[in-house]
């Protein structure tokens, strides 16, 4: 397989791996997106990753062709954090060892013209992102395309565009060097098992250990704090137990998406590992 | 989507598709062959879909390079006959419109070189094949590329050797214009409903209609022609009583793999007529 080739594979193990709680699962649809519909954006991304792969385009091209063609295929955003996190992770590993350094210079080698592009799939999708800081209201990123002048003007990189998000689980990935996709890596390659389920055992630990940043825009710091200690007193729990929270969380429309996203980032580094399905 | 996409999607759609009794899908594993090698199989097979859709290489060509991908990304035969029937339909809805007599034609454009590929395309998966003629023992498909001297001193093209293929449901839809996989997408078009159920109601109707090839294979035409009658009888039954023979399906081990090769195949002429996940 091809470093892109593993990031599609990631997308689809990270969907498969169940019980993921309050996300898309093998077990589970939330009434308004269904399973068949993130392996459709899983197949739409694949070109943007194949461009993630070769040195033509910049990241931020790739990542803009990765969601317009997850939002084509999909009919909606599926996996728009995920291809965030594996698009430069993607370029990383197709051009030399992947470790964070070299991640990390990926991140601060992008480009104002990275950033345009970032800006330009937002027009693609819809996504729930954070207050831009004050100074910064000319970036906010819901603006699209609109935006991409005031990048221009004010001469942002891709990477300083997301180190203005604050709170962002993704966006702290970008500018810390993907520490938590790595440590999910780490945990998967030691873990057991077939890879979805080890993902699945992912997803739980990194829930009961960061609060899902999605989870606290839509719902509040305090409902991120609680899934956190919830999810802390199931890490040994049977998986009935997770399984009925699982049920629960979809219930309410608790949707951890940002750990979501960080696992699938963690299955691309151990499939770039050696780890097999 | 572009027609590979539609192709690698279509493979997802139908491992999704739930009961499908038999065979591996959303809610069922097989004790040796588990939903994740599904999913790294498509993925896999993606070069080989993208090659098809292109003109540069033969079908034949196309289709070595999927199955060499599936094989590798899966470590084991996952999609071989879905595969063989996407190959010359992808190659088709990329060069015209996508009709049965044009696809028909595709198959008659096969040449020796087509066939020697698909010879060399034995030598990276197990797959289970019927005994050859008695007067074509050089061109059993078990012998891999050893048979490709044969083939090429005989002139067979392609689409002989699947002539040849007595008994073969897949071989069957390469000789016939694929009758099935267009009445599958009539009837999943006709339908309403997520995707991958309605292509779950065509895979338990194909199953009442048509005796599948490869249980005939491993079990025998008794067992085979058992399975059409069970599936008759739950054609209007509830979602459990079908699910219930799923289960007995798994458990005896009996797996109608041809089958789910003709939903496949259906599903992306249905995905190329504009119907959507």
């Amino acid at each position: 397989m091809t470093p892109a080739e593993r990031a599609q594979l990631a997308l689809l193990v990270e969907l498969a791996a169940t019980p993921a709680p309050g996300n898309v699962d093998r077990e589970r649809d939330h009434p308004d997106l269904r399973f068949e519909q993130f392996l459709a954006g899983a197949v739409g991304a694949g070109e943007g990753l194949r461009a993630a792969a070769g040195t033509g385009r910049g990241v931020g091209a790739a990542f803009e062709a990765a969601v317009g063609g997850m939002a084509a295929a999909a009919g909606t955003n599926t996996q728009f954090g995920a291809l965030l996190l594996l698009v430069p992770l993607v370029r990383t590993a197709a051009t030399g060892p992947l470790t964070r350094s070299r991640a990390a210079g990926v991140v601060g080698d992008t480009t104002v013209a990275d950033a345009a592009a970032f800006y330009r799939a937002f027009d693609a999708v819809d996504v729930a992102v954070g207050e831009p800081p004050p100074d910064a209201a000319e970036l906010d990123a819901r603006r699209g395309a609109d935006a991409v002048p005031a990048v221009e003007e004010r001469g942002v990189t891709l990477r300083d565009v997301l180190a203005l998000a604050e709170g962002d689980g993704v966006a702290a990935e970008w500018v810390e060097g993907f520490p938590r996709a790595f440590a999910v890596a780490d945990r998967i390659a030691g873990g057991e098992g077939p890879l979805a389920d080890r993902a699945a055992r992912a997803f739980l630990a990194e829930l009961a250990r960061v609060p899902d940043s999605l989870v606290a825009r839509r719902h509040g710091e305090a409902v991120a704090a609680a899934l956190v200690e919830r999810a802390a007193d199931l890490r040994d729990a049977d998986r009935e137990r997770v399984a009925a929270f699982a049920d629960e969380l979809v219930e309410r429309g608790v949707n951890p998406g940002t750990t979501a996203d960080v696992v699938a980032a963690g299955v691309f580094v151990a499939l770039e590992r050696g780890v097999s399905v």
